[in-house]
């Protein structure tokens, strides 16, 4: 048995996310069918660096598995292109040890929320970005964003849903980007609870629209309660960007 | 009754193309029934600059219709879009003069090609361009593409079920460029026949590969015979990107 670890990319429009459920269509499913296909039957499990939600896209998802097959390293992506579905694409594959975990050893995560801000819907934007025609005001917008960085309890800025006991999460970076009518706002941190970024997104519009303060945001950390961020913007403008290792 | 001259744009990857057809989904008919709606029911006929087939995009496409409403003009856009399917988007609309025909009257279209060249496919791309991973020497295409300029009979470079009988059409512009790996091809014509950009893509790519010759243009010209030119190219790189009027 080999390990590999794997780099993916997917348009997210036609899944319901990446986590196998019954009778829903999976990204991890469409793998895991690709991969028995390629092992005449024998079920490959993959593990992924975490979800993504309905909708939501990668540019570079990384998943590991384990197969015993001795295909050269460089043909790994062709053999698996060529049975995978067009919505997915493997970008890399690479050898490594067998104890690489592509969910526990991923030191960084970087997430993109596009958004759309032409006044008139465009109609190839519709599943790649979220349209948001309201007008913002940038400058607020970044005010607040510096008031995201840094070590947090994000109680406040994921799902009330989530599972995960340790909500204490390091943003690294958040940078606001525009050009032309799309504005990208890029999020480098050490993990990301449930719905986080959409939620950080939807604060930051409501900052922009004028509806929040940017000197609002403390005080929404304080409250540890979904209640007080904004609402969770759409699932078609996040795109998992990269995932870092050691 | 007052006439309207309208500029939409559409996603063709979920429509049997623009013309109305019965039992599949139509550019024409979507837009018919969102007018049948404002009307509250009055059947308004639509007529575009011509047809785009299955698949094939339109970026800037004309329609003109007649409606007996007196809605102000610049709410026209708001009232359609917030009718029409996200695929289909009103651009602009204006009051033309009753004699003004989307069809009779164009007297230049602009057709562009996208071709995706990277070796690897990329899902967001699948629906938009024509993913081309072999290589071409773009000199050579440049070369061919200059000796497709000009007066000439199109016979061997639209489809052999063209119904039109003039097949004499000026080019005035082939342009190529290309960004990283997206190589973008620009026609701009007096007229296009039945599958003829792409047809005339097709030719481009096999000279492109070293298949044929650049300077074997005018002799495809002569042969007047489909079977002369290249392959058709696939429909979801093209986009009817603008028509003109005087």
């Amino acid at each position: 048995m080999k390990r590999y670890k794997c780099t993916i990319s997917y348009d997210g429009a036609q899944f319901f996310g990446y986590q196998i459920q019954p009778n829903k269509r999976t990204v991890q499913e469409e793998i895991e069918k690709a991969l028995a296909n390629l092992h005449k039957g024998l079920h490959i499990r993959v593990t992924a660096s975490g979800r993504t939600d309905t909708k939501v896209h990668a540019k570079g998802q990384v998943i590991h598995f384990d197969s015993p097959l001795s295909i050269p390293i460089h043909k790994w992506p062709v053999a698996l292109n060529s049975i995978l579905p067009e919505d997915i694409t493997v970008v890399d594959i690479k050898n490594t040890d067998a104890q690489f975990h592509a969910r526990f050893d991923a030191v960084s995560k970087e997430y993109r929320y596009f958004i759309y801000l032409n006044k008139v819907r465009d109609p190839f934007k519709r599943f790649y970005t979220y349209h948001f025609p309201y007008g913002v005001d940038l400058q607020e917008m970044e005010e607040a964003s510096k008031l995201m960085l840094g070590t947090h309890d994000f109680t406040s800025f994921c799902s009330a849903k989530t599972e995960t006991e340790d909500k204490v999460r390091t943003m690294k970076e958040i940078t606001l980007s525009k050009e032309n009518d799309m504005l990208v706002i890029r999020f480098v941190g050490n993990g990301f609870l449930y719905n986080m970024v959409r939620i950080l997104v939807g604060t930051l519009l409501e900052v922009g629209t004028g509806r929040r303060e940017a000197s609002s945001i403390p005080a929404i950390f304080e409250r540890r309660d979904r209640s007080a961020a904004g609402k969770t913007a759409a699932p078609q403008g996040l795109y998992l960007w990269k995932v870092d290792y050691e």
